[in-house]
């Protein structure tokens, strides 16, 4: 019987509905699946930290990255490049290994053309006022960082007709029940 | 916003494969899904109830429920008919209610070409080696009707491509994880 190939699952959501955390509170859970660790050139964030939150990368090097055509996606947002290294995915893709993708919507919208077969996931805040607080106490942002957020936000929230599931990140260990079980079923499609 | 329609879930296994089982544990772990009794002409099994079980019937008062086009599919296998009451299966649905029936392969066909956006899924026993032996321990069947219910699993399995989802039922506690993963996975569907 042929090896099976891993499957791609693609989270996105607006700043501040909780991706990460929901995707680390997952892989905790399920061994079998790898988080794909983006390239940033934006400044680490208090308790981030290099390699796993992000791949903390120049400018310079990121461009590089974008030459040699090593992204599965890649996009600029508020000023700072993010991207999604293309090498590393395909190879534990292959190998069987289950990937997490946790990205923005324009980010997955492109790994959709390239990858239509993956699942994607749209991680929803409980509501907008939730999320302008939960953006407040993160006390990253200032207050037009915040704005900004928000609008983003909601352009976002136009992508969901796009995404395969929706899960709402209102209680974090329900969410990640959620994820879980979208993960689970997923493997018992039949192809 | 238009109220929630019921999802309809149908679960199909070969006889032996323990789909009953499968499907009551899930059912006392979520209570918002409603099991579909089917109506049968066979006689109840040891431990079997009416009304929970199976609606037990005689082959009159089915074939009436057939005239009067109460059923969402029938057949007879065995010797003997199995049918799903249609009226109380539209009316969970419309209400919001989650259904699920445990029916056998054609009765799942009957449905998917009345109900195309259900969910079908099948019932893996570990191996056919296992299949006899459940079988055989159930009691219920002489050689004969075994040897029948073998040959009917083999072509059983045929049908496979055209269900959603399959889940081997090695251990009944990790395939009831896995049915209910794939009930609250397509809860979270986008539709």
């Amino acid at each position: 019987m042929a090896k099976r190939k891993g499957k791609l699952f693609i989270v996105s959501a607006p700043s501040g509905s909780g991706k990460t955390t929901l995707c680390e509170r997952l892989i905790k859970r399920m061994p079998h699946i790898v988080r794909s660790v983006s390239f940033t050139t934006r400044l680490p964030r208090k308790n981030e930290k290099d390699g796993r939150d992000y791949i903390f990368v120049t400018k310079k090097e990121f461009e590089k990255e974008i030459r040699r055509k090593n992204l599965l996606e890649w996009a600029r947002n508020f000023g700072y490049y993010y991207g999604t290294p293309k090498d590393r995915v395909l190879k534990l893709l292959a190998r069987g290994t289950d990937v997490i993708l946790a990205i923005d919507v324009k980010g997955a919208m492109k790994v959709k053309r390239l990858c239509p077969k993956g699942i994607f996931i749209f991680i929803l805040p409980p509501s907008m006022a939730e999320l302008r607080n939960r953006l407040k106490r993160r006390k990253t942002d200032g207050y037009s960082e915040i704005s900004k957020r928000m609008q983003a936000a909601i352009r976002e929230f136009s992508y969901l007709p796009k995404y395969t599931y929706s899960v709402v990140n209102d209680n974090l260990e329900k969410a990640t029940d959620k994820l879980e079980a979208i993960v689970i079923a997923e493997r018992c499609k039949i192809r």
